[in-house]
């Protein structure tokens, strides 16, 4: 029976913009196993209850339920070692912990005032007063302060800023995996993934290395993420 | 015959404490390659000459002069591939590569306030005026101003900051390159050597696990960072 994943989803069933569950459908394919994304929204708790928790991404395995995407990746290199590595040996798994640590501090900051706002256009009906209310709590205002036309303008200053260190390394290597990418890549990938399918023609204020690196990994599997349904720009 | 390293020096000779000939020096020590370490004072730039530029660290294996300390550290892992490899493939290389353009924004730009003014005091005589002419000209203001203590108290603000996503990887693994260090922990441990030597009594802003982990880059390789002579702090 294919995997089953709870793949957090707008008010259009295909619009699925996590930067978690990206990096997890990422790894996934990475792998070769097939899965089921199954569409959640924010309010759908319940769905969730047999993981002990209420965020995505929650991978079904048969009996087996995980959450947290960082575990999910442990958990399929451990249940699937005979598919392609997603972190090779220790020394891979430090790698790709400390880009989703710097990652989480350095990229997902920015990205915020950048793509909360996108979000709450997207979002299911029955989602809106949760996802406002949540993210005011989190965010220390509500959305519209929070992402004002300063608040933005600096979100994309600081990920210019943020994604620096990746020019250099991609003007070397393909990959932050090197040769090939691995878990790290997505990581990383997944994060920009979230202003990519939310946010009206984003555009990577990124190198011209960081910028062929997005695009080889959109390309990635017959071109999964790049074909991945998103928010149109205006005409 | 054993390798030449030009290593930048205080004016007590001993004194050591570039983050860049550091990083050389964990390398050099990693590879088991034995080293003459040449003291070197900013102003001696015409002892460099042989190297096209007037920087340390500049390695002499030989015929072979290289400087920078990356390019070190690549040309030590072609040059002696028997040898302990400090990148033992691509993927070790793109992770190093990572964390060097990591490190050389986030962490040195934090020490700088911290550690700057701690050098001035070191310094020989006749590169007292260089540093701070110098220094005031890359810094955009003088090194009092420069280090002015609400400077110095943002930066240790910073280090703490810039080095939390450390603590997250060295809680699951021992060093940045897993179960073994590579080059990636020296570069980064080289940075923070740097206020190790020259500020009195420096503590590291940073959680247990990173602690630890500094603690066990000193005592590699006998204790060679851990003994190497320091500012006294004051009684």
């Amino acid at each position: 029976m294919a995997l089953e994943l709870y793949d957090l989803a707008g008010a259009d069933p295909d619009l699925r913009f996590s930067p978690y569950c990206w990096r997890t459908k990422m790894a996934l394919k990475h792998k070769g196993l097939a899965f089921e994304g199954l569409p959640w929204r924010f309010t759908e708790k319940e769905r969730l209850a047999n993981s002990g928790q209420g965020r995505v991404p929650v991978l079904r395995d048969g009996a087996t339920i995980v959450h947290d995407s960082w575990a999910i990746a442990d958990y399929l290199d451990r249940a699937y070692p005979d598919h392609p590595m997603l972190m090779v040996d220790a020394a891979a798994r430090a790698s790709a912990l400390f880009l989703q640590s710097w990652s989480d501090r350095a990229v997902l900051a920015a990205l915020r005032p950048i793509a909360v706002k996108a979000v709450l256009n997207v979002v299911a009906n029955e989602d809106r007063a949760y996802f406002e209310e949540s993210r005011a709590k989190g965010l220390g205002a509500p959305i519209e302060a929070f992402c004002s036309p300063e608040a933005v303008a600096q979100g994309y200053r600081d990920l210019e800023a943020a994604l620096k260190p990746l020019e250099r390394v991609l003007s070397d290597h393909a990959y932050l995996g090197g040769e090939r990418p691995f878990y790290g890549d997505y990581i990383v990938f997944g994060s920009l993934m979230w202003p990519r399918i939310v946010v009206p023609g984003f555009a990577l204020p990124a190198g011209p290395q960081t910028i062929a690196w997005f695009d080889r990994l959109e390309g990635l599997f017959n071109g999964y993420a790049g074909s991945a349904p998103r928010v149109a720009a205006a005409a």
